[in-house]
Parts: C-alpha cells; sequence; structure tokens
C-alpha cells in the first residue's frame, strides 16, 4: 500500500475532513503543525492516554501553538454526559477560547464524541481534530462528523453533527492497548467489511491473528485506512444518515440496549456490538440469509475471543429498544445482511423480536 | 399591507423557513395544524405563557397532535442554563420523543434560544417550529437558526445553528404585553432598520406612539413583517455570521456586556441593546458619522421611554467585552453606522474603547 492511500478526504456540507493513518506517532505533529500554529489549541484528553503518549504524540504542537491548554476528562463513556460537557464548556471559555481557537481530541471513542460536541456547540463551532488512540475511535468513531452524550436512560441520545478538519491516526499507539480492547475496536471494522467491503473483509480473516497478537506491524496501517475510507464513503453518500449511512448500524441496535441495560461502561462498546451482529444474523437467517455467510461472520467474530455475554434483563432490554434515537413511528430499524456485501434495513414486529431475543439469551448465556 | 407581505421564506443550508404573521391567536392553529398532525408534540414554554395564551393559540394543535407534552422553563434568562437544557433532554426521552417528534417554542426569545438549543440536539435535531409572544422574539430570536445558553460569565456563548421549519408570530398576543417590553423589542427593530431598511425606520417613526400606546392594531403586523423580512434577507445572505449577518451585532457588542455585567435578567436584553447602540453612535461619531443621523436614531430612542442605565462596573465591563465571542485575535468588533442605512464593522484600538467608554458612563448614568 503506498502513502496516498493512507490519505483519503470525507467531503461534507461545511468543507472536507482529511483523513490520514501515519505510523509514529511523531509523525502527527507534522500532519497538524499548520493547523495549530499561533492558534489557541484546546487539547481534550484523558490523563493516562496524555500520560502514556502525549510527549510523543503532541509536544511538537504543543510548542508550535500560540497558547496550549489541557482539558482533562473522565475515561471512557464517563466522559459523555452533559455535566462533563457543560464543565467543558466553563473551562473553554475560562481557558479564553475564541471562534478562531482549536479543539483536538486526544484519546478513545467518548473523547472524540464529547469533544465533537463540545466544540460543535461552543460559540456554535469551534475547529476540531481528532487524534483518536484507541482502534475503534481510528476506525469508527472519529470518523464522519458526529458527536454525542448520553443521558442515564439512552446512550448518544444528545448530539450534533460537526465535522473535524482533520483525523490523524498513528498505528503505532495501538501497540500497547490490551488485545481485548483491540479486538473491540476490531469488531467495527468487521461490521463495515461484511457490509461494504468484501476485500477487507478478506484481509480481516487473513491478518486477525497477526494483528490482534502483536505482529500487525504495518498491516495495522493497512486496515484502518481501508476501514476509514469504507466508512467515509457511505457517509458522504449520505450524510445525515437518511438511507444508507444506516448500514452503521449493524449490530448497533441490541449493542445500544446492551450497553445501557447492562449500565454504560460494562460491555465495551465493541464487544455490545459484536453480540448485537450475532443476533443480527440470527434475524437474518430467520429471514433468509444464506447460513454460509453467517456461520463465515460468526466464525470471525469468534476467533476475537471476546468474552461470553452477561446476562441481560431481557424485558429491561425490550423496553430499552423502544427508546432507540432510530426508532421511527413503526417501530426499531434493524440492519440486516441479505448476502455476502448486501444488508436490507428491516422493521420487525416487536413479539418476534421478543421471542428471537429469548431463544438468542438461552443459546450465548447458557452458563450464565 | 396585503396578507401575502405578511408571509415570507428563509432560504438555509437544510431547506426553508417559512415564516408567517398573523394577528389573532386563534389563526395559529390552521398555519400548524399540518406540520401537528398525528405527531408527537413537546411543548417548550413557561407558565405564565401558557396560561395566558395557550388555550386560544395552542388549543387546537393540542388535540390534533397524537401526543403533546409541555415542558415547563423558567421565565426569561434563566431558562438558558446548561441545566434546564440538561433536563429537557432527559424530559424529552422519559417522554418518548422520537426523530420523527416536533417541538414547538411558545414564548420569547429565552424560550425560542433554549428550545432551539435542545431541539437541535436531541438526536441530532428534531423539526421545530416557533410561536414567539413577544415582540423581541417575533422580530428577531425567532428569526434566523440561532440558538443559545448562556454560561455565567458570558451570554449566548453556547449554541447550534438549527432552522425552526416555520415561525407563526400573532402580534395579537403583543396587547398583552407591558409597555416597557414593547419599548425593549422595538429596539431590535430599530436597530436593523436604521442599518438596513430606511423604509422602516420611517414606518417606526412615524406609527411609534400608537405602537406603544395600545392603538397599533394592524400596523404591529406590517412592522413585524417587515422586520422579519429584512432580518430574513440577511440571514440569507449570509447564513454564518461571515460577513453581513454581522450587522446585527448593531449595538449587542456593549448591550451583551451590560447584561453580564450587571447579571443577566436584570437589564431586559432590548434595553442593553439601545444603550449599546447609544454607545455605538457616540464611536460612530468619533469615526466621522454624521451628526443629524446619529441625532435622528437618538431622538428615536428617546421616545421608547428607556429607563436610564445603571451605574456598569467599566473596569468588569471592559473584561467582559475581551470574552465577547465575535471577538478575533485582533479585538472586538464593533458595527457602527456611517450613514443612514450604512455601516462598517470596525476593530478599535481597547484604550480608546476605554476612554469613551468612561465618557458614556458619565453622560449617561450622572444621577445615578
Amino acid at each position: 500500500v503506498s502513502l496516498a492511500e493512507r490519505r483519503c478526504e470525507l467531503p461534507h456540507d461545511r468543507g472536507s475532513t482529511a483523513l490520514v493513518v501515519v505510523e509514529e506517532p511523531a509523525a502527527i505533529g507534522s500532519e497538524l503543525l499548520d493547523w495549530v500554529e499561533g492558534r489557541s489549541l484546546h487539547v481534550v484528553t484523558s490523563r493516562p492516554i496524555l500520560e502514556m503518549h502525549g510527549e510523543e504524540a503532541l509536544g511538537g504542537l504543543s510548542r508550535a501553538a500560540r497558547d496550549w491548554q489541557v482539558h482533562e476528562v473522565p475515561d471512557g463513556e464517563a466522559a459523555k454526559t452533559p455535566e462533563v460537557a457543560g464543565r467543558l464548556w466553563h473551562d473553554l471559555l475560562a481557558g479564553g477560547a475564541r471562534r478562531d481557537s482549536r479543539v483536538l481530541t486526544f484519546g478513545g471513542g467518548s473523547v472524540c464524541d464529547l469533544g465533537a460536541f463540545v466544540a460543535g456547540t461552543f460559540m456554535r463551532g469551534l475547529a476540531l481534530c481528532h487524534v483518536p488512540t484507541t482502534l475503534l475511535a481510528q476506525v469508527d468513531a472519529a470518523v464522519g462528523g458526529k458527536s454525542a452524550l448520553n443521558l442515564a436512560a439512552a446512550k448518544n441520545v444528545v448530539g450534533v453533527f460537526h465535522h473535524p478538519e482533520r483525523v490523524v491516526a498513528s498505528t503505532r499507539l495501538l501497540a500497547t492497548l490490551p488485545r481485548r480492547e483491540l479486538a473491540a475496536g476490531l469488531v467495527e471494522a468487521i461490521k463495515m467489511a461484511a457490509l461494504l467491503d468484501l476485500d477487507l473483509l478478506a484481509a480481516l480473516e487473513r491478518d486477525l491473528d497477526d494483528l490482534l497478537g502483536g505482529a500487525g506491524g504495518p498491516a495495522w496501517a493497512d486496515i484502518v485506512a481501508a476501514a476509514q475510507r469504507t466508512k467515509a464513503g457511505v457517509v458522504t453518500r449520505d450524510p445525515r444518515e437518511a438511507g444508507e449511512r444506516r448500514v452503521l448500524n449493524f449490530g448497533h441496535t441490541l449493542g445500544h440496549a446492551l450497553e445501557v441495560d447492562l449500565d454504560f461502561g460494562v460491555l465495551p462498546h465493541g464487544e455490545a456490538v459484536a453480540h448485537g451482529m450475532r443476533f443480527a444474523l440470527q434475524l437474518a437467517e430467520a429471514r433468509g440469509l444464506d447460513r454460509g455467510f453467517a456461520q463465515r461472520l460468526e466464525a470471525l467474530l469468534a476467533r476475537l475471543g471476546i468474552p461470553p455475554l452477561p446476562r441481560p434483563d431481557t424485558r429491561n432490554l425490550l423496553r430499552v429498544l423502544q427508546h432507540d434515537k432510530k426508532a421511527g413511528p413503526e417501530g426499531v430499524i434493524w440492519v440486516l445482511p441479505t448476502a455476502p456485501g448486501r444488508w436490507e434495513a428491516a422493521r420487525l414486529p416487536g413479539d418476534q423480536v421478543a421471542a428471537e431475543l429469548e431463544v438468542f439469551v438461552a443459546r450465548h448465556c447458557g452458563a450464565c
């Protein structure tokens, strides 16, 4: 893969986002230097990320900025609350942020989601870049212009569209992630590959053990770049999720409900989506999906070594599903594969979903 | 004025806003019936407005909606806080709001600003209508797609662009407003007229005493429609305030700072803007504005009978001005008239502003 293929553009209604994948964190600085130079830079991050990678990844930028301020937020989903957003608004104002200031997120998907929300709502929108440090953020959360907060009863229910100007992902940062977190991130790549990019699916099947085993090296950059390109294509064609962009919700309908039912943070997002994909495959088979393709995806998910699903409260799960923000007047929409690389958006009767869910829980939580 | 002239369209990047001025509140229902029918309708309002005008203005809609929920918020600027927005998000979710639900604001400028922010950020944007009940909201806050929250140290610093689908203003509702509130609302109309629409300025000069004295009748509808049309023209040409839309900030630079310095709510927004316009006229004269036009505007403002400016803390005012969200790297931008119907956006040295402010306060707060 040439370096050119590790860059792509995502055009949107306010301009374009440059998506760049580099290997070494030291290369991040040169990608953002002109964006930061002479500006007031506000970094949204969490302390562990900053301590582990801050100097290496952002040290040069901190010296290039006219003014450099770090806004620490909690790790994980705990960052994505109205309270934390409110604190960040106050801190930006107290820190002298103005319309020409820059916001840079440095962390995982939650930091992206929160930072983009705060940047998108402060003074009706500050310029934003993402420097995602987890696989999940690199292939998914940082790409596509969404932002989000959670409320106690629903995930990602508050948010605006606010596109970053650039996304710079260093794949060397992935080497420090625990295997479980890498696996959770790969779920989002598998999700897109299965319904949109069969070449990427084949590459994931071929390289999965190397990637998870720490022997990934340059393969990571290729996988991340390919997944970003696939997502960017979808978002470009359907920026506001009127149609095709729904495909990215494969596995997320039950996934989000599981996260809410089990309280945010108990189940990592990628793992929740993996369980959701398995459930979607079960629903899809009931609508005629070829068993071979379902087995192929299940086999790939199994290689991730994701822990078994904790037993959910199925009655509560069904209630939470009704709050799904993608539910319309006729009910929840399920993204279901119909064949390799193909999918449909289906509304299913509530009683069918309830019955399938009982089967699913009995099958996957048998021992728990 | 024909009825057709009391309707105009404000095109924007997500469609178009219909701006409609009616006289009787009973006519509001027919303008919104199709928008509400069979939908879940969430009304953001305050209790006094609802008790005084709710049945008359919205009764028909409440029966046409599939589901009707009222979300009460505090009166005035107290509504525009992150805490109230957070409560509304929770209430919308608990009330079963979905992507196809409708949000209708019913109240003054603060209700518009808050309701539009919450609608614009809930599920990344719910459909919105404004039914503004104060003059200020009818001619200004409801028009143009802005939304806003205040933080303790700055006004309107949090917000997104989220255009309403329709704005329906009933001018009969104005008859119940105290004269002081009408006067404050007229300030925004005078602001636009002075720099953009000299016909409107002449109409205001001609009709002002009737309007304030309760003998306005149909004249109100003409004034409101003309002011909306003038603002809609500016917003259409410059939706995101890259240039011409700045003109709407005439009087607002010092005005917002006065509101912050005196704590929100002490000084009604329109009165703060009137003081800000007087200060802008003083600055403009120093840059060569013809004394005759300055005197003409001062005379019109004087007829409003606005109470004298409470003595501000000038040192704090200057500090608050530095936080103005429209400040750029070279300082605060002042919108200053240069001639009747003409204006400039000027950056002034901080020491000049400080000196002029001392003169201004000495001149206008002499007795306090």
